[in-house]
C-alpha cells in the first residue's frame, strides 16, 4: 500500500465545516460561537488533543475569524493547525488568571456582543481537576445553545470520512483475524491480544508511512475481548483469568485513521458449542440480520430498533435485550444519532452506524456481534468484512 | 505476596465519605444532592464504570437515602454496590423518556424540594453522543453548586487510599524497570513496552489474586514512553519510528489498585549523552529537587511552583517551562489541587502530588521526571522508588 492511499481529512474539508458552521451562526443571528467539547474542536479544526483539566476552545468570530485557545503544552501543536487566524496561549490551568477570563477578553476583542454569543456548552466541559465559571458568567449574558448546530454537521459522513472509516474497518478485521488465531485454551487474554497489538500495528506503521493515531490515546489499534460470565454484562471489564473451555468471548477491534474509528465485535465460543450456545447465537444473528435488512434511506431510526424488539419478542428473547441496536460512529466511538426507539429522524445516505443487538443470558454469557454499517442510496453496506457464522467463530 | 496484602477501599470507607457529604449537605441547608461526574460517583460509592453517553448519577436524599441511576447495561454491576437503598434502572439512552426525567421523578419521590437540591454539575456532564436538559430545567429550580463539597473530601487521602497509591507506585516501578531493560536502539516503541505490558501484568494477576482494574479502561498497568523530538511537546503522541541514538525518551508508568493511580515518569537518553543533554537533565533534576525540598505541611501550594520558577530563572531556563510543577493524583490521573501559582490553600498531610517540573528545548527534546509524592506531618515522602540520576537512565 502506498502512503498516497491513506485517506485523511484535508484542510479544505475542515474549512468547509467551519464555513457551514458560520452559515448556521449567521442564520441564527449570532456574532460568535465557542466550541468546548474536544471532539467538536477536532471536527472543526483538525486539532486533536488529549483532554486534561486544561481548557481548550475553538472560537468563531463575527467576520469568520477562527481562533484556538490552548495551554502552553499545546502551543506548537495548535500553531500548526491550518486556517486559524489566532492561537491564544495561556500558560497553565488554574494559573493566576483563569483561562475563561482570557477567553472572555478574546471574545471582546473580536467585537462579539455578549447577547449574541453561542456555545456548545455553557463553559468548559469539566474533566479531571477542572473547575471554572460558566461562559455566561464571564461574558455577562446568557449564551445560546449551539450544540445542535455543530452536531447536525457530524451526522452524515463525507466521502473522506467514509474512506477513513472504511480503512479503520479493514485494519480492525486484520487485527481481529490475528487475535482470533491466537486464542488458545489456558492462555491469558493478554497473550491473545499480543500478536494483533504488536504485529498488526507494525504492519500499519510499515504500510502507511506517516500514519499516526490522531485520537485521544492509545496506540491507534485495539483488539481485545472479555470472556466468561463477564460477557453477560455488556460492558464487562477485562479480566486476566485465562481462556476456559465453554467460555463465551465477546471481542472488540478498531483502528484510528486520521481520528476516525470503526467497530468490529464478534461473539466466539471456546471449544465445542453446546446447544444452548447455538440457540443464543442463532437468535443474536437473526436480530442483527433483521436490523441490517431494515436499515435504508428514509427508514426511521426508531423503526430499526422496534423491528429488532419485535423479532426478539417472537424468539422469546425480549427480556434478554440490554441496550438498543447501535450508535453512530466516526471521530468518536459513540456518536448521535442512535438506532433507538426514542430517536426522531430517519436514516440518511452517508450515516454510519454500529449494528449490534445483543442477547444477554446471565447463566450463559452475552452474545453480540457489532458491525459498522453505512447507509447507502438504496439500502446499506456492511463495512466490516468479517465472518459472522458460529462455525467460523469457534476458538480454543 | 498474599491477597490479604492488597489494599482496597472498604464499604465502611465509602459509607463514611457519603456521611461526610451528608453532613455538608445539611450544613448548606440542602434536601438532596445529585452527583454526575463519573469519578465522583466512584469516590462516593465504589461504583466504577466506563463512561459513555448513557447517564449515571448518584443521589443522596433528605434522610440520607442513597440511590444510583444507571442504564440496563450497568444493572447487575450497580446492584452489587454496598450501601445503596435503591438502584433506578432505565433501559437505554436516549429512549422514549429521557433519563433526566427519570431522575427528576426519583428526586420528587424522595421528597426533595426543588429549591433545595444541589448538584456537582447542572445536568449530565456531556460525553460522546449525549444531549439532554439541565437538571435545573427538569426540576424547575436553580440547583446549588456542590462540586466543592465533594471535591473538598478528595483533596486529602485516607490511609487506605495512600496504601492503594503506594502499591500502584510499586507496580509502576516494577513495570518501568522491565521496560527500561528492553529499550534497544533500532527497536520500535511497542516492542519496548511489551515485556512490561505482559510479564509485569502477569505478575500482578499472579501475586494479587482477585485483583482487577477498577478504572475507566485498559489493562490496569501501563508503561510507555515517547521519543525523539516529540518529547519537546509535553503531551507528545506515541509514535512508531523506533528508538534512535541521541533520542531523549520521556516515559510514563502507572498501575490501577482498586481504582487508584500513581505517576512515574523518567527522562532517558539513548546512547552516550551529549553535554547539552547533561546540562538540560541537570537543570530539570535541580528543579525537581527544589520542589521536593519545598513541599511540606502548611507550605502554600503556589509557593512550590514559585520556588521552581525562581530557580529556573537563575538557571536560565524560565522560558523552557511549559507547565506547572504538578497535580494531585488518586482516583483520577489529574486531580485538584495543583502545585500552581494560581492555587490558594496549602499543602496538608495526606495530600498526594505528582512533582514534575519540565524543561523543554525545541531542538533537543523534553526533560521531565515525575514522581508521586505524599505530604507528611514533617515534610514529604517520595512514593515512587526509582533511580533519578542520568547515569542510571542511559539506555540503548
Amino acid at each position: 500500500m502506498r502512503s498516497l492511499d491513506v485517506p485523511t481529512i484535508g484542510a479544505a474539508e475542515y474549512a468547509a465545516r467551519r464555513e457551514a458552521l458560520r452559515a448556521g451562526m449567521e442564520q441564527t443571528g449570532l456574532d460568535a460561537l465557542v466550541v468546548f467539547y474536544p471532539a467538536r474542536v477536532a471536527y472543526l479544526t483538525g486539532f486533536h488533543h488529549i483532554p486534561t483539566e486544561r481548557p481548550v476552545a475553538f472560537v468563531l468570530g463575527p467576520q469568520g475569524q477562527c481562533a484556538l485557545v490552548v495551554p502552553a503544552v499545546e502551543k506548537e501543536h495548535a500553531e500548526r493547525v491550518a486556517g486559524m487566524d489566532h492561537v491564544e496561549v495561556y500558560f497553565e490551568y488554574p494559573g493566576v488568571r483563569h483561562p475563561m477570563q482570557r477567553l472572555a477578553s478574546l471574545l471582546r476583542n473580536l467585537g462579539a456582543q455578549p447577547r449574541r454569543i453561542g456555545a456548545d456548552h455553557d463553559g468548559v466541559v469539566p474533566y479531571w481537576g477542572y473547575r471554572g465559571p460558566r461562559l455566561s458568567e464571564v461574558i455577562g449574558a446568557r449564551t445560546a445553545d449551539v450544540e445542535p448546530l455543530v452536531e447536525a454537521l457530524r451526522r452524515v459522513k463525507s466521502p473522506a470520512e467514509l474512506a477513513c472509516i472504511q480503512l479503520s474497518c479493514d485494519w480492525a478485521c486484520r487485527a481481529h483475524r490475528r487475535m482470533q488465531a491466537a486464542i488458545r485454551t489456558g492462555v491469558t487474554e493478554m497473550e491473545c491480544y499480543e500478536p494483533a497489538a504488536f504485529e498488526t500495528l507494525r504492519e500499519m506503521i510499515g504500510e502507511m508511512p506517516g500514519w499516526r493515531p490522531r485520537g485521544f490515546g492509545g496506540s491507534g489499534l485495539t483488539a481485545m475481548f472479555v470472556g466468561g460470565r463477564a460477557t453477560a454484562m455488556p460492558h464487562g471489564f477485562v479480566r486476566g483469568h485465562g481462556v476456559q473451555p465453554g467460555d463465551v468471548l465477546v471481542s472488540g477491534a478498531s483502528a484510528d485513521i486520521d481520528g476516525y474509528h470503526s467497530e468490529l465485535e464478534r461473539t466466539m465460543v471456546v471449544g465445542q458449542p453446546t446447544s444452548a450456545h447455538e440457540a443464543a447465537f442463532a437468535a443474536m444473528l437473526a436480530l442483527q440480520d433483521r436490523a441490517i435488512d431494515t436499515i435504508g434511506p428514509g427508514v426511521p431510526l426508531a423503526a430499526v430498533e422496534l423491528e429488532v424488539v419485535d423479532l426478539a419478542r417472537e424468539l422469546g428473547h425480549e427480556q434478554h435485550l440490554r441496550h438498543h441496536v447501535g450508535h453512530s460512529i466516526g471521530l468518536e466511538g459513540h456518536e448521535a444519532p442512535f438506532l433507538d426507539r426514542g430517536e426522531e429522524g430517519a436514516c440518511e445516505p452517508g450515516m454510519v452506524f454500529t449494528v449490534e443487538p445483543g442477547v444477554y443470558l446471565p447463566q450463559l454469557g452475552g452474545f453480540r456481534h457489532s458491525d459498522t454499517v453505512q447507509v447507502t442510496e438504496d439500502g446499506c453496506r456492511v463495512m466490516t468484512d468479517y465472518p459472522r457464522a458460529l462455525a467460523e467463530l469457534v476458538v480454543g
